[in-house]
């Protein structure tokens, strides 16, 4: 085995990779990762140990705090490789901020800015050739912070590992998404933790979810958990819908998550001269919209599913049609966010990063 | 699910006991394990290869979805030991209803009670010195689940690990406790996850109890979210008010626990004829039955508590004192309940069950 030692991170190398065990035409998400992981412990206040080691399992208490109360936080990223092979990472400082945010909620330390960016770099340059061309190709980057102190008592945790893990991807959705608007459940309180990435946010929205599935719909669109008046967002998606020309799109809270895909697509439809409007947007309006004709949109924007059309969606139990998407804002605004990550156009914003 | 006989659990014995490393007076909770723990896969839709094996670390994958998506619950019970060396729990079946709510709200699997009951009694009695006689010594039990798959997709695992941890304890907290009642932040959400002991509901309150401390209250009084204007419950307790002698507690909903001590005291006060009443609490009764000398006390009730009378409550700034409680319900109810869990009395209601 080779180990180097940079100023910071300490490199252990696999002896042979794995990429030709993985068929990278049909991949799952998030189930095939890379060579090699990044590892770095919070123990006595201070994150020590920064390590890229060959992925492979952990060793760890079953009284860690993380498998009882939930401290943990993660964010979600990827890196697009160029026709020239050059890889990009997508407004990545965003990503850093965000999982600092999401920490400080749910009491956990904040990750150092240039720890995160020299792992990015050593991490995915190690792993290069697991990042393949073509649109729609990436290598989804996981990122993320969990509580290792081991003890059974519920206050948060002295020790922490933040690790960063690598996984191919192909595009995440086929095909347009049938919603059902959320009337029963909800993804988040006021005060609570929905504004951040926390893990447990996630895991509270597989049953009704799966609720969902077997009615035949991919997807759930949470509303305000008062009075489920209002539309909010997606499970791993913030939604934007068009009514006539104008977007429309919640306003973050403390209860939405603040998309980097979303703030995106409000920079590209300012500089493309849509309106936009975030704003509490009411079910009965898009309801309202869908009737008269002026509903001409709804789709998803998230890191996983870029720009996510919507074909459907159901409201006590009606169901309502969407126009088809050919030509629209979804079909737009997914060209000009790839085109940019893919480098295939100008990066007016200086969203791209290369690693 | 067809777990019957008592053959199925594998049992691997450690070779020497770590019992006498451990100083039983002054135990830090949930801080030490006894000697052994209880394990048990779910793997192609079965609960599998229950085993009892020494307490000691796992290997897991670190894109386990628990890691990810906080999808885990748990339980919290406890063994207390008689005079007479003779092993009980406290209502153990109603732990395992409540775990199998909690996993149902969570997309786990159901564990099955045989299992789950035959686990207890041979870990116990493996580790039967680990109880302690005496009031406030006790033997916590935690049981818990969570997902293994390993993928970083947002959807429910098809693997979960159940185990058992046992860890001993003296009595949780010292001293009358200080409350602030949450105007801010929430615990959960109507159509959430609050009534459910999932794992995710923990981690998310460590923030605002910090703030809490920082201004030197142990705990927090979470109220609704939406306006923050009635009392739910505490951290890990739920919450009584005594108005003149009346017993008030907010009913449970989905998102409040269902507390097996809050039931348990509501059967005390029946027996002994103390009105209660299960209904929504304004924290504005509260504040003003405080202002007018009928607010009598306020007192938390779950396992790892028992009862904790509350010293003074803080609401927007302004700090209440209660009435010294000796010779209160806290009191009176703190030995009725301890009195049936360490085999001291009667037990009316066949609440005890001998291990
Ligand atoms: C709850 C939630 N909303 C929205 C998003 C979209 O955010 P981003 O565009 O930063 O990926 C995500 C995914 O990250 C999410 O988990
Ligand atoms: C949120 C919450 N409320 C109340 C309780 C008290 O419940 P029990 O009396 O069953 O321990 C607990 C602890 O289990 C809890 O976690």
């Amino acid at each position: 085995m080779n180990f180097t030692t940079s100023d910071k991170i300490s490199v252990q190398k696999i002896e042979k990779s794995r990429i030709n065990e993985v068929d990278f035409d049909n991949l799952t998400f998030g189930k095939d990762f890379s060579d090699h992981m990044f590892e770095c412990d919070y123990i006595n206040g201070e994150w020590v140990h920064p390590t890229i080691r060959p992925y492979g399992p952990l060793t760890i208490s079953p009284a860690a705090k993380v498998f009882h109360y939930g401290q943990a936080v993660f964010e979600g990223m990827k890196a697009y490789k160029d026709a020239n092979g050059k890889v990009f990472l997508f407004r990545p400082d965003q990503n850093h901020a965000r999982i600092n945010k999401s920490a400080k909620r749910m009491a956990i330390p904040e990750f150092p800015k240039d720890i995160f960016f020299e792992a990015l770099h050593k991490l995915i340059d190690l792993d290069r050739d697991w990042v393949k061309p073509g649109n729609g190709n990436s290598l989804y980057i996981r990122p993320f912070v969990m509580a290792t102190q081991e003890g059974v008592s519920a206050s948060p945790s002295d020790q922490y590992k933040f690790m960063i893990l690598l996984s191919p991807v192909n595009a995440y959705y086929t095909g347009d998404v049938k919603v059902v608007v959320a009337e029963e459940y909800s993804r988040s309180a006021n005060g609570g933790v929905g504004a951040a990435k926390a893990a447990g946010n996630y895991g509270a929205q597989f049953y009704p979810t799966n609720l969902a599935r077997e009615k035949g719909f991919q997807q759930v669109i949470w509303t305000d958990a008062n009075e489920h008046k209002y539309l909010e967002e997606a499970g791993t998606m913030n939604v934007f819908f068009r009514i006539n020309d104008t977007l429309y799109t919640a306003p973050t809270s403390d209860r939405i998550l603040d998309g980097i895909t979303r703030k995106s697509v409000i920079a590209l439809a300012k500089k493309d001269n849509i309106p936009v409007e975030e704003r509490p947007i009411l079910v009965s309006e898009i309801v309202e919209a869908s009737k008269n004709g002026t509903l001409k949109e709804i789709f998803g924007a998230g890191t996983a599913a870029v720009i996510s059309p919507v074909s459907t969606f159901n409201y006590k139990d009606v169901t309502y049609e969407l126009p088809p998407t050919a030509g629209g804002y979804s079909t737009k605004f997914k060209k000009e966010l790839t085109d940019i990550q893919y480098n295939i156009s100008e990066d007016p914003f200086g969203w791209r990063y290369e690693v």
